[in-house]
């Protein structure tokens, strides 16, 4: 993903957000961008602080709005971690494989979102409700309102915090290789072979009541 | 994904690596495990410490052995960082969504495996190429054999890094929601939305030479 046809465009003007190439001529399309891509992957990396190195894992997260939200169990050392110093979140979007007919021209068609920031716990019950929320439907949208909410011994067991999403940064590639001049008339297959992720038939619970058919939120994802 | 059911099983005796459970009776199962996500997935998030927080970048890389490659232009800020202090390198599969009968329950099913440790610059010309080759041939099996080399030039532009697989983490959730007993009889849909990463029909470069024909080690792959 080192790739001279992507740029990595700062939507804020901290180093970390890099660069200063495109500053202010595609921010408003690049805010744009960001939420689209937040709001269409799956799970997020996050990145933390601890004992002195980065700590990477996967976990789901929401947007709403300027804000990604977080959670999981208080006792989860790197949401801990999370509270004390920055972060930095990477949500991707793998679109192909891009064959070239040089090996250092190989590369990913991808749109990529990375987000710094210090998180915020939120104490308040109806933000830390609402941000659950926001999180559950971006896991499964139209799911939260038919099913059981959350206990109080389950939210004093939970964790929940937000990101702002001021200071981001959005990098994207697409299209055909980038190939020398001089390698163009090789003998040697270029193109993009398409990636994308799907959803295969629902798999009922073995433990589901009998008579509960798949509600439609679910059907509706396998468009 | 924070779920009770998963648990990270370390596969070295480092804090980082996480926790105690399990130790020395998975071992061997579980670096089969670390090696089958690794040689599954298209890419990684690799995060490094850059000014004292987190920057969490996506990246292709490869695995020979005991071994993780990633490369970049030598430009590359996030592989300098690699190099002077340690990094966390995750790579995830995203098998479904978990549809629980209460918000608390919803959840992913995946697999997640976390290296970390410093990584160590190549400099050994027949050690960088080989690396080199292991990462164009996970993004692109087959394919190294039939395109151009690098030449000096491009080898000169490229820092190749190895990260041994010693220090590293297998976590994974599999199945039907963990869904609390008295919730069992709720009128709520229970199960698993399976999700996964397909390939579509390979498009050739608009600037291909007429006749080349998509290769057979590009069509496997849509199997």
């Amino acid at each position: 993903m080192t790739e001279s046809v992507a740029t990595r465009t700062p939507l804020s003007p901290t180093p970390r957000s890099t660069l200063t190439r495109y500053r202010g001529q595609r921010d408003a399309t690049d805010r744009a961008a960001l939420d689209a891509i937040l709001d269409a992957a799956t799970i997020c990396h996050l990145g933390v602080l601890m004992h002195g190195a980065p700590v990477v894992l996967p976990t789901i997260y929401g947007r709403d709005g300027d804000t990604l939200y977080l959670h999981g169990s208080t006792g989860a050392g790197n949401l801990r971690a999370a509270m004390t110093s920055d972060v930095s979140v990477a949500v991707t979007l793998v679109d192909g494989i891009v064959y070239a007919r040089s090996a250092m021209h190989f590369s990913m068609n991808y749109r990529s979102a990375v987000v710094h920031g210090r998180p915020v716990e939120l104490t308040d019950p109806d933000q830390r409700l609402h941000a659950l929320r926001v999180i559950v439907e971006h896991a499964a949208p139209g799911a939260w309102d038919t099913v059981r909410s959350p206990t109080k011994k389950e939210l004093a067991a939970t964790t929940v915090l937000s990101l702002d999403l001021t200071e981001a940064s959005v990098k994207t590639r697409a299209g055909d290789p980038g190939d020398d001049e001089s390698d163009l008339t090789a003998n040697a297959w270029a193109g993009v072979l398409p990636t994308r992720q799907i959803f295969d038939a629902p798999i009922p619970s073995a433990d589901l009541v009998p008579g509960i058919e798949i509600p439609q939120h679910v059907l509706d994802r396998l468009a």
